[in-house]
């Protein structure tokens, strides 16, 4: 019988390169803020998890990793109780993401252990190719202090907006496109709506403003929006607000910002403010957890699909574990990867392909470590000089007086 | 690799004796009809389920067993997609019904498969004992035509009542003590009740019409049960009339009868009608099934406990593994299993010691069929000449003017 016990579990904060991409709170730093994460089993199998790399995750995972130690991998059970003893004063967001970061590595141990895939350990696979979408980002030509343009160059204007969706399509294959607003002036980012529809007739749009406008800003542009988009993503702040916008609307509104934990459920369902969940199982509190919402999803009627953040493609493979296991996954992904050009998996960044990626082959996630790049991404963590993600201060290198407001416009 | 597939699955209905019990539709029947099936996997591993033995389940049962080879025994997406094809036109309720059944036998087949428990499998234990409450029936002392009183006798006064419930508490050590009711006078029940409570004073109290009391009728007796009961079970018909009650007390309802499928959930959290659910795998979908019912009483704030019907063995191993796996387990579950003098499992009947099961040891649920005691049971079920559960008809002959009603007083 194999020993399905936690020997050891570590944690490798890692840092990669990250364009300069903007949203409603600011600029993307130079580098990404990411952790790795090993669960080691008594018979010597790894299974791999990746998370947050922000100062606050790297201390839960410090506190609760030597806590680890005996408990067998599939014993979640055991995970939360001893997430909440070790981070006795985490509030909820914390505790998710740090119970959940470990979590995925059980399973991928599991899976790796027991020679079965994460998506049949998940229910089984209800597809083997997952689908995702295009994000667009408005982006500065090159970080502040940096001596050349990056490849994606400046993106600021819907002329702009169409050529980098041109290219991600292109080398990508999506369907879907999501533009990542709450950046400038409405007006102009529906402008570059209407750029996108113009040059992809057929293609499902969205767009998310990040909680930027304010409901009466909305509610004025809804006409506009009816018929361009596929869903509305956290067009205002709250669940109240956003409630309102929706009962004005047929456009279902779309949350990775305020549906966030469990708790946010029965408020959201009460006054009927979301229509589709973006899960994102690095803070709803791993894979089971986001099973759990998807089956509370398909119960409640609400539509489905997933957030992201920068990302390597140990998330992305869990990403499409998970989603391969949803039956109820109403629209294609969010992914931030064709934006991140390192990789700390061996063979290389994953492919996706036709918009989509095939589930890596092999047990658990499918994936393994390429531990030369996990040095070097973690000699990237060390030289840096942030340990906090802090889109405010970056932007205000580009733009000194842009003010940060949630709403704002 | 063990060959996880499904090369078979058997069931075989069963007949087993069942005292006459009273509940509001009228008087159980001298043998209760269950099915027990058997998921055998390419390596010869088998793993047990038991359900109804209803002709509408065995009849379901029958077109979904040979759909099911070739599927690997984690598949429980593929599961419910075969059962939907194999019986396209059958209620939910019915679905729900027949998929659970074979699903708690493809858990089983996993666990012994791969040498762990269903609880482990479940997300891992939080108790190794599951606490059980006493289930109190009135009860004629014979079935009709019978030539002698079973050991129970009659219990039709409050001072019988009180002399089968310190005979179950001194066989069993339960703790909570749950009468079920609907059957005589709300006024008579209420009398049992309060006889109870003085033989037991500080016993849990529940009491269960089964939807047989009118809301007014219901109202005017909140002020005795407030105090005297930890739950409410259905005292009224549907969840709008149950939530009436519960907006003028704050003794929690409970309820098996009206939040039975996951559609059922929306409306009770929307009208605050049922505060505790009691789960039952067997309808609800199996037992991951009733682990997301589970999260959802926890994320909604809602008590959890457990029904149950007539059953052997195999149901209460698998009712076992799933309390203890999970955590919000609020009340003491119920069962049947102190009625049932017979048993298809090696080993005979399981202990009930203390109020409480130890989970039976072993990987799976823990438990492996007798097949002479099946043999046996198979032979009862062929004898009978019924096959649909009628509690009302076998009410009849001992009551002939015996009206069914709910609500009825």
């Amino acid at each position: 019988m194999t020993d399905l016990r936690i020997a050891d579990v570590r944690v490798t904060p890692i840092a990669f390169y990250d364009p300069p991409l903007l949203n409603n709170a600011g600029c993307h730093q130079p580098f990404a803020l990411r952790s790795i994460i090993e669960v080691e089993t008594e018979d010597g199998v790894i299974g791999l998890g990746e998370s947050y790399g922000t100062k606050d995750v790297l201390a839960g995972l410090a506190a609760l990793a030597p806590a680890m130690r005996g408990l067998a991998v599939t014993d979640l059970n055991g995970l939360w109780f001893r997430t909440a003893k070790a981070l006795p004063d985490a509030p909820t967001r914390l505790t998710l993401r740090v119970g959940g970061a470990i979590e995925v590595a059980m399973w991928d141990a599991l899976g790796k252990a027991t020679n079965q895939r994460v998506v049949d350990l998940l229910g089984g696979p209800v597809r083997e190719t997952v689908p995702f979408s295009a994000y667009l980002f408005y982006k500065f030509a090159r970080h502040a202090g940096a001596n050349e343009d990056d490849p994606w160059g400046e993106v600021l204007s819907p002329e702009q907006l169409v050529g980098e969706a041109q290219r991600m399509v292109d080398e990508y294959g999506f369907d879907a496109i999501k533009l990542k607003a709450g950046v400038l002036e409405p007006e102009a980012e529906i402008a570059g709506l209407e750029a996108l529809r113009a040059a992809f007739p057929d293609a499902p749009l969205r767009i998310d403003p990040n909680g930027g406008w304010h409901v009466h800003t909305t509610l004025n542009l809804l006409p506009r929006l009816e018929g361009l988009v596929e869903y509305l993503e956290d067009p205002t702040v709250g669940i109240a607000g956003n409630a309102v916008i929706q009962a004005a609307t047929d456009v279902p509104l779309a949350t990775n910002m305020y549906v966030v934990e469990p708790s946010h459920l029965p408020p959201n369902m009460a006054q009927d403010a979301f229509r589709v969940i973006l899960s994102d199982h690095h803070y709803w509190g791993g894979l089971k957890a986001s099973r759990d919402l998807s089956e509370i999803c398909r119960i409640w009627g609400l539509g489905l699909s997933m957030h992201s953040n920068s990302h390597m493609g140990i998330s992305l493979a869990a990403m499409a574990h998970l989603a391969a296991a949803t039956p109820n996954l109403t629209y294609d992904c969010d992914t931030h990867y064709p934006w991140q050009t390192d990789e700390v998996i061996e063979g290389g960044k994953l492919k996706v392909q036709g918009g989509a990626l095939k589930l890596p082959e092999g047990p658990g996630l499918g994936v393994t470590l390429d531990r030369d790049a996990l040095a070097r991404l973690h000699g990237n963590f060390r030289a840096l000089d942030y340990d906090v993600r802090d889109d405010l201060s970056e932007m205000h290198k580009h733009w000194p007086d842009w003010k940060y407001g949630r709403p704002k416009f």
